[in-house]
């Protein structure tokens, strides 16, 4: 068994059994990243004593050992966090971000922090996609998603705002979640647009997702899904945007979901929705601007796409703000409809594969409509496009039904030929 | 004019004339807190030099030259933030949160960090009230409150997670205002229950509340109110917890609406309203044991009351938090039907005046339904009570209807006896 490619429950069995220490788990992680982490660039910290020394300290709990990584806009007592920024060199917050502290004390080991789009925004990380370095992995979390696909860490913290967890895992072909806004703790996470912001994980499976969810929520370890979901296909006002692998490999998914006996469906996107786009737009430039707003005297130093944010932002006035946050909560109140006897709604997470170019980290606008209207959402790989590289597909639930939409993501995981 | 009692306005004016220069106006507070904070405790740390260096600097925007002072939750760049807690003794953050900074950028000046509850909680802060230093000041914005009724800032940067700005502000007989949940930003502010947590403002009328919502939101300075809102009067589940006397103050105020030409109407909570306080109680324990994780390991330096609600937040599962919060939004979304054609609810803020003794900040019942609820809240002085002691009624609007609940509060502050 190749320990870096190994998932949670693969690792607690071994480690239960002691044909696996700890150590032994810890030591391997950090031996990928020195033989491969120069070429990818996903941690722009590894803490390879603190981890040994966590390692020795025998962990427990249900991560007992697990090593993770942190994206850097998460603070951690013991490791700087920059939030992929030189206006924040070296600094060293005081704690832990409830987030990480939660892992941790389910016996999860951090590694290090990895790469991050500034300010969890649009410049992007130094990182490049570990299947091909011309491409890039996605972002804002693209170390997350890079550390996690090269085996350099089981899982690992990201965060979403427009589609920061979901793009990087789609690129990357491992599995992410972003959780309904509000259920994973926030303190010690860097606020870009406090309206989206949320806490989400990276990890190699959908089961994966599903126990890092628990030991944060303090659930117990969830047990395979017994029953077939209802599935909406939601093809949504962006579907044009859709390349053609892309989409076939979203009706792909809608077909083995079918054929497993699931009742799936059409969902179409109510015509209202269409305007969520710009909506959005507007209350992430505005929020964003006002959280950066103590940066203001020092904003010269950072990268030219923040300063860009930055300046967008205040040429938001406060009314259009307003119309606009109060139209996006009434999308909310209507997603009940939307959703009609659905569980779950299946669409396209990205417009295709990890595109040529370190310059950008893609489109967000297919991941950011389901941040926008708070649900929790799910990316597991379906098929592969254009050289071989990954392509996902997207589920989505109605907020508070994170557990029912993990179910499905393990579902459609065990129905991929 | 006394300077330490004159509103945003009226200094202003006087600046703008050249009738009162900037210095003047900081240096009037700072003698009036060297002469009087020694015995109410407002402020942990006053910034002197800072406030003069700023107040020479000619200072521009609607707060040029208006003193403020900032709850010790909130990040400041050139002050230590400490939280109310030994945890962060001499904590140095590196930038001031978003809400300070745009408020500096308006013109504003920093006088130095008001005394809080520990974490924004329960333990009380060493603040005491000003017109009785037997009786709290209300918490956990306690310094706030204090500092502007005592004329030791013209206004003061509060939270409210519960009824942290409503309570003080009433029992100090001051104006306080929750925006509507997310319209702040929140950069730099520590979490607490992250569902609830907003930045607010307690100042000196209703007047003084809408201008620093207007710098806050990037909104033209406010005019006076035309219209006479349409007003429910909202009695709640909670109003056998209300004293004969703050009770007679609401109907006042209602009585005073309605001579004033407003269509006044009861409106009743909904049954279902009524479990709003158990379903609160559960997601906030959650939500702030979780954000406090990364103080676990130095939890036993805090004070009891927040260990003990450390300890409480993780006897709460996480499958009652999700159907707790998942409550919360359905409540959220029965609003609209609640206000029905009222613009307006008319409630009480506290179950009576301050209460003697430190040891509690008082019932955050009657405020804390309304952050649960996400909606923007003011509360005014309406009246008197016990021992001369100011006595407040709140106002709660639709959520991003903050302006028109300004607006009411502006025109029931005119319809005081």
């Amino acid at each position: 068994m190749d320990v870096t490619q190994a998932d949670i429950a693969t690792l607690r069995t071994e480690i239960g059994s002691g044909r696996l220490s700890v150590p032994q788990v810890v030591e391997a992680h950090l031996d990928r990243i020195a033989a491969l982490d120069a070429g990818i660039g996903a941690y722009v910290h590894v803490d390879a004593d603190g981890a040994r020394q966590a390692a020795l300290a025998r962990p427990a709990g249900p991560l007992a050992g697990i090593p993770f990584g942190v994206k850097d806009v998460l603070d951690t007592a013991d490791m700087p966090t920059e939030q992929g920024s030189t206006l924040y060199s070296d600094y060293q917050p005081p704690f832990d971000a409830g987030s990480v502290a939660r892992l941790r004390h389910a016996g999860g080991i951090v590694l290090g922090k990895t790469a991050t789009a500034e300010f969890a925004g649009t410049a992007p990380a130094a990182t490049c996609h570990p299947k091909d370095p011309s491409r890039t992995p996605g972002g804002s979390s693209s170390g997350s998603a890079a550390a996690v696909a090269a085996g350099m860490a089981t899982f690992a913290l990201g965060t979403q705002t427009g589609g920061s967890v979901m793009r990087p895992a789609a690129f990357c072909g491992v599995a992410g979640f972003k959780p309904t806004f509000g259920s994973w703790p926030i303190s010690g996470m860097l606020p870009a647009a406090h309206g989206f912001d949320t806490v989400g994980v990276i990890a190699r499976s959908a089961n994966d997702l599903a126990e890092v969810h628990a030991a944060m929520m303090r659930l117990p370890v969830p047990s395979a899904p017994e029953t077939v979901p209802s599935v909406g296909l939601c093809r949504t006002h962006l579907w044009d945007t859709v390349s053609e692998e892309a989409a076939r490999v979203v009706e792909a998914a809608a077909q083995a979901f079918s054929r497993a006996g699931a009742r799936v469906a059409d969902v179409p996107l109510p015509q209202e929705f269409a305007a969520l786009t710009a909506h959005r737009r507007l209350v992430n430039a505005f929020e964003r601007a006002a959280n950066m707003e103590g940066w203001a005297g020092a904003i010269g130093s950072a990268r030219t796409e923040s300063q860009e944010v930055f300046s967008r932002g205040l040429t938001v006035d406060g009314a259009s703000y307003i119309a606009a946050a109060a139209a996006l909560d009434r999308a909310r109140a209507d997603l009940d409809a939307l959703f009609g006897d659905h569980a779950i709604l299946l669409t396209a997470v990205t417009p295709g594969v990890a595109p040529v170019g370190l310059g950008s980290t893609g489109d967000p606008r297919l991941q950011e409509l389901w941040s926008t209207l708070r649900c929790p959402a799910v990316t597991v790989t379906f098929g592969t496009g254009t050289g071989g590289l990954p392509l996902g597909v997207q589920l989505v639930a109605r907020p508070w039904s994170d557990l029912q939409l993990l179910d499905a993501a393990r579902w459609l995981e065990t129905l991929r030929s």
